[in-house]
């Protein structure tokens, strides 16, 4: 009943496979996280998709970040693929990947012709498209793995998360959009920073040799990209191979390569003061809600302020609009050393730290109205969170 | 601690009343959805709240559809709210609603003095919001309860969503913009149509006195509204009060008042064919995923037209692009009765109707390339979705 064969059936076979329709929707929703439609580079538009002997890869790119994601033949005993013919294609990524998802069968069966047409069939579906061809497609960077470091997954995204939320978001000084990670013998220290704001953590890693102190600084849209594929088993390590340009994280099937960045970051443990004039222990929650709810009418005038008068063992939060009103929110310490105190901050970045601490209650240090106040989590020395405050008295 | 006193002691009290945030919450909600940021006419930005002897009502408008919401003093048992002092006051809609929803405490006090400042106080939250004058808030349209109906508040639900999608988003014709009801005995029917494709469905409603053949024609954004602001205790009733410019749909605790639109709608009958020259019945769902998936290509084309042949108990689905490549869909009638049959049609609009269809099979009426395609429910004579075909042949 079909009009038309759109594969030759004497062209010669260039690839094939059977995959499980999970198992390449998985694959696929990896690798697109790296590939962008606006690139300027056709061949990157597509997922590439190599069928080798012990199972699948796809891979997708982008000038800045490849991901790879392999599909062993078989896993934990269950078959996930067969290869009929190694080889390898090209096809277009978002259109691929949507119809991946809506196949009707659990199987899905790809025939590639030498002609690079891709017969895609899978029950009472058979789409033919047109491919790309492979031997276009940009080879990954080779990456040396003579330095390399473990760290266990949960905490490499817990890292991420706690740290690239405070990179520079403008490419004025484009070092400043990394996070700076520096490794030293088992020491992970991460610090990130827009100018306005900081935030550093340190972890401590697996590493076999000590090869001396490593710099480098990585894109934060990289990390974020990163933390979205990396899956929800918490206890797997990630394996962490650095080179001068480049770093690869692999983890199981999945590896990320990203490049670095170039350019001097600078030196921001002088901008940390080490002296404190007031110190504050509040719940990290009840002063997030606090904050938010004063946010609702700061962030109706230009710039999101809220005031913090702290007296006693009081905490008040203010803010008002000269059109809506004014707001205030009183909040008991669970701590109170020094000196009373009145200062302003941006109501954005304090939540954006406070939400990125796991801790109960956290401890609060200013050292004065116009000086950097230094947020960390009761229970870890390891984290620490600095915002600049606003003149407004 | 607090440096000033928003509200002045000594201003006499407007209104007072405390209520359950969780009420206040969902009340808000609701008449949130006639509320447009967009308005020329500044009192419609808020929300008009009002305490009188029974309960607390919010009122929300815009020039379209109006929203009121009442909140009883008691309901099943439990206090909901209590009443200081009645009276009324209009406040910023969208801090209010953000505000109530992330207030710390379960309970509201609101108390509003003679200058329309509101003190809103939860838990350890103090805000005083500038109110606007309740007086300069322009009254709701006063209905005339002559022509009530009923119907179960599942089935209109159901009656909104197999017939809206079809109206009009040009404003050419204005009155296609907007649903078309004949009321007649016992027996309501709704139309609507863009000229390219028709929806409509007639039901049983309960009716006291049969007062001739009403026909109407509401907004088709206003019974949007309405479907999202009807919550899913779906055995309850709603009352329709018809008048000529207005309708006013009453359910338990909430008021929804919609204009009616202007003009002559066309007569639609004579569109529908009484013959048919193929009639293929399928399964819903196996024939949206075909054409869904189909579309993944076609959709890349100006038009997302995908073309359809049958023959036989056979119907293939299929559909191109030029760049990409082709795609096919082979589907097993479950009843073939008539001619073999070629067409072409919008994917998306197929998709719409059949999306609206609950029954697991469909029955489709082909009169010719170029005649209305006739989409019906296996078990329902009383819902029909047209869609015109587009030539390609």
């Amino acid at each position: 009943m079909q009009e038309m064969q759109d594969t030759n059936p004497n062209a010669a076979l260039a690839m094939e496979c059977k995959v499980q329709k999970e198992k390449l929707a998985d694959a696929v929703n990896r690798v697109m996280k790296a590939i962008s439609s606006k690139t300027t580079i056709p061949i990157l538009t597509g997922v590439k998709i190599t069928a080798g002997l012990d199972g699948i890869t796809l891979t997708g790119s982008n000038s800045d970040i490849s991901i790879k994601s392999f599909i062993p033949l078989e896993e934990d005993g269950n078959e996930n693929a067969m290869i009929g013919k190694s080889g390898q294609i090209v096809l277009p990524s978002r259109l691929f990947s949507e119809l991946v998802r809506k196949l009707p069968d659990e199987e899905v069966h790809i025939e590639v012709d030498s002609r690079m047409i891709a017969k895609i069939t899978s029950g009472t579906t058979e789409f033919s498209l047109n491919g790309l061809d492979p031997e276009e497609y940009p080879n990954l960077p080779i990456i040396n793995e003579n330095d390399v470091f473990r760290i266990r997954k949960d905490l490499l995204k817990d890292l991420i998360k706690q740290t690239v939320y405070a990179v520079s978001i403008t490419e004025t000084r484009p070092v400043l959009t990394g996070v700076k990670w520096i490794i030293q013998g088992e020491t992970l220290s991460c610090v990130a920073t827009d100018s306005h704001r900081l935030a550093q953590r340190s972890v401590t890693v697996e590493k076999a040799e000590d090869s001396g102190v490593h710099t480098l600084v990585i894109p934060g849209a990289s990390l974020n990209e990163l933390s979205k594929i990396l899956d929800d088993d918490d206890e797997q390590m990630v394996d962490i191979v650095m080179t001068t340009n480049q770093i690869l994280f692999k983890s199981q099937n999945v590896q990320f390569y990203s490049r670095l960045l170039d350019g001097n970051y600078p030196d921001t443990s002088r901008l940390i003061p080490s002296d404190s004039k007031t110190t504050i222990d509040l719940g990290t929650k009840a002063l997030y809600h606090a904050i938010e709810r004063a946010s609702l009418l700061a962030k109706e005038e230009r710039n999101n302020v809220v005031k913090l008068r702290a007296e006693g063992n009081q905490v008040e939060i203010s803010s008002q609009s000269l059109e809506l009103g004014r707001a205030y929110e009183t909040l008991v310490t669970e701590n109170f050393e020094g000196e009373p105190l009145r200062i302003s901050f941006s109501a954005k970045f304090m939540m954006d730290a406070l939400s990125r601490l796991d801790a109960q209650s956290v401890r609060i240090h200013f050292v004065g109205p116009m000086r950097p106040i230094i947020i960390r989590p009761i229970g870890d020395e390891h984290i620490l969170m600095l915002i600049l405050p606003i003149r407004t008295f």
